[in-house]
């Protein structure tokens, strides 16, 4: 794949992901201040990664999208719910995300607060409407229930709170991959697990899949910590360095960064050959999603 | 019902769900400290209204209680993960909850943020164990959604925000109502239908059975406004008169002491009328919770 189709291909998903998430929070019955908190974030958008992996592995098992746009938006609130609540006061405390300022600086706190629970609650409420593509039920209630369990405490909330524990002390290699195969890596392994559900993958492909979304998930990591250490400050939007100036375990820290860069390659070639297994029909966009992974420079 | 027996239903079953709800947290793949602090709300108790509202109806259906434990379980975590929120300094900022310090009071503003996140996550998990008694997925699935609905940003949480919105200014009669149908009265609705659901109510007696819920929420809350004006500060367990105070709009405030009291009674005449129409076969413990509502005096 080409690196303009598959700019193309990121950038009519996007689209498409985040005109459905405007639709699904586009209700009068929600009060209009916090209608508008809950857009304000959705709208500020980011690449939609999460729900292109989810439409990309359907796609890759030859199915439609459709059936897979709610659990596609679906995971976009959560990850929508999880950086407002991370940016508040009592968390990071930060002003700025992606270059506008934090849903708290707009809206105030409390309401930045009901955003993200409003935001949390709803994803279970989209991720029914895979009901209506006609899929089974019990197909449903598993999304619903690896949605919940990947999310939650056991989850990205678990990674979240053994991050904030770690913070101002150096992490043990073990520590680190923990929190980042939660924090970040489970919604990934969420979105892969959902588009290969609905795609009615046999039990051997879900598991090659879920090691593809693993390694895929550690990659950005790796790929993010090294950024921090040789990025281009312009590009990444941070000021190089700024892991460790706040002491920040890392891999790069932990390591060094050649060490960095073969765990990073060796994580991609093990999605690649995960991908290998699984054995789907048009896995091209999923390849190059692993590409793209490692070679980002932002 | 005798007020001793009662008594005893109610005990028995809030202990029931206390006993349920320690065990579906206790998970050594929840961090220590999350697991820690979910556990300290959930266990702070109270009544178990919800829950116990949930049980009732199932059991009015004649159905056991063990098909609606995990619904049971998921509402008051919910409930749980609301009060969390609502004591955090960007919300209400209040130190004590039941006479407990407040979540935030023990473990600190970003763990308080992340045991509520964790706990409304869990609960989507926990109702799709409704699965596991053999309820069928597609109504288990309706259950999610109404779950989600009515405790996300159309029921509950957009409560919450008019709340909020509301404070420090006098309300219209119908913003009061808005306010608390949602805020209060819409988990209540959704215990009530998620019981008759799991009860395999007719779609008459699932309406009746809806009008009973909206009618003993109304009255749970005129009664909370009555008590702060006339009720006895031990058993209330704050200052009499701290709405007045605080210049809550309440029901007396807004429509005297009296057409309150009127409002109140005509509330639960209206809700045992409701249960006549929806005839199941054995109502005695939903009429005596109606009146154990209006009779309450904590």
């Amino acid at each position: 794949m080409s690196a303009a189709d598959f700019e193309l291909y990121m950038r009519e998903r996007a689209e498409l992901v985040g005109a459905r998430l405007i639709e699904e929070i586009t209700n009068d019955a929600i009060p209009a201040t916090l209608q508008e908190a809950m857009l304000y974030s959705l709208a500020a958008g980011g690449k939609r990664l999460r729900p292109i992996l989810l439409l990309a592995v359907l796609e890759a098992f030859g199915k439609p999208q459709v059936l897979g746009m709610p659990a596609a938006c679906a995971i976009e609130m959560i990850h929508t719910y999880s950086l407002i609540h991370d940016d508040l006061p009592g968390m990071d405390n930060d002003d700025l995300r992606r270059g506008r300022p934090t849903n708290h600086k707009v809206y105030g706190e409390a309401t930045a607060i009901l955003a993200g629970d409003a935001l949390l609650t709803h994803a279970f409420e989209t991720v029914c409407r895979t009901m209506e593509a006609g899929v089974p039920a019990a197909r449903v209630v598993q999304i619903v229930q690896e949605l919940s369990v990947f999310a939650g405490a056991q989850g990205m909330v678990g990674g979240q709170c053994a991050d904030m524990e770690g913070e101002n002390r150096s992490l043990t290699l073990e520590e680190l991959q923990y929190i980042h195969r939660h924090k970040t890596g489970d919604l990934l392994v969420f979105c892969v697990r959902a588009g290969a559900l609905l795609g009615d993958a046999s039990a051997e492909q879900l598991d090659a899949l879920t090691t593809y979304a693993e390694r895929i998930g550690l990659a950005f990591q790796i790929q993010d910590d090294i950024l921090d250490v040789v990025g281009d400050e312009a590009k990444i939007g941070k000021p190089v360095g700024s892991d460790e100036e706040r002491q920040k375990s890392t891999y790069p820290g932990l390591l060094g960064l050649d060490e960095s860069r073969r765990l990073l390659v060796c994580a991609i070639a093990e999605a690649h050959e995960a991908l290998s297994v699984a054995g789907l029909p048009n896995d091209a966009m999923l390849r190059a999603l692993a590409d793209f992974i490692m070679n980002r420079d932002h």
